[in-house]
């Protein structure tokens, strides 16, 4: 799998441990990886700490600059549609995702100055994320038992 | 005027005064104030850093929920989509706002869960994201002359 997807899924990882709705998100520039986040919703007790959102605050800082235009961002899930408008306000050039997701893909025509792209080989993070979903459900049901 | 948004315009104030462009918010949750902030995307260089966006932070980190259901939120312009989405994410109930904007407001239609009311008395507001725009556009005049 292409590097900085594998960094991403090693981080949904982290999530997954936490957990988290395991997703992970890289942001790079020049080749070089500038940001590396996993989603902290749960662990924050942030609404909109997705992944996306805490590696675009991360780039911002490590460049000095809120304008990512020669920015790329590789993330595990697609982003839903918080996470793609704040990718357009920081005018990320290129998406680059792993899963597919049908949480909010009807509105995703509406980006005109950004490039969304799956990627293949997602055999390992799918199996992550079905954990992730049966974990909560075994959780739910044992809750329920007892 | 609204006391909440009277404090959303005060935060405003502040904005224009760091040469952001001037919003202000306010999250309410039973009549207390959680949250208070203003536009930080130039202050700060991070991109996604709007009033509401700080705004939703502060307010989950100080009730330690990301779920912020009861709450409203006074924001002076009428937020943008990453904006409103993000208010979606955090399950805000109400949108009050001051001015409309028709930065992406065609999308609008998508929020069944949350309200959006427009508040009246703008004139204070009004003049003051007018005369930033107004320094902006002279500063800009200037540094073509210089």
């Amino acid at each position: 799998m292409n590097k900085y997807m594998n960094l991403a899924v090693e981080h949904a990882k982290i999530a997954f441990h936490n957990s988290d709705v395991p997703v992970g998100a890289v942001i790079v520039k020049n080749n070089e990886i500038i940001a590396a986040c996993h989603n902290k919703k749960n662990t924050d007790n942030v609404a909109i700490y997705h992944a996306e959102i805490l590696c675009i605050i991360e780039a911002c800082k490590k460049i000095g600059s809120w304008y990512l235009n020669d920015c790329d961002i590789y993330v595990t899930l697609r982003p839903c549609n918080m996470c793609l408008y704040a990718l357009a306000e920081a005018r990320i050039s290129n998406v680059y995702y792993l899963l597919d997701s049908d949480y909010d893909k009807n509105l995703n025509s509406n980006f005109n100055n950004i490039n969304i792209s799956s990627i293949d080989d997602i055999y390992e993070y799918s199996s992550l994320i079905k954990d992730f979903f049966k974990n909560l459900r075994d959780k739910n049901d044992v809750s329920r038992e007892t």
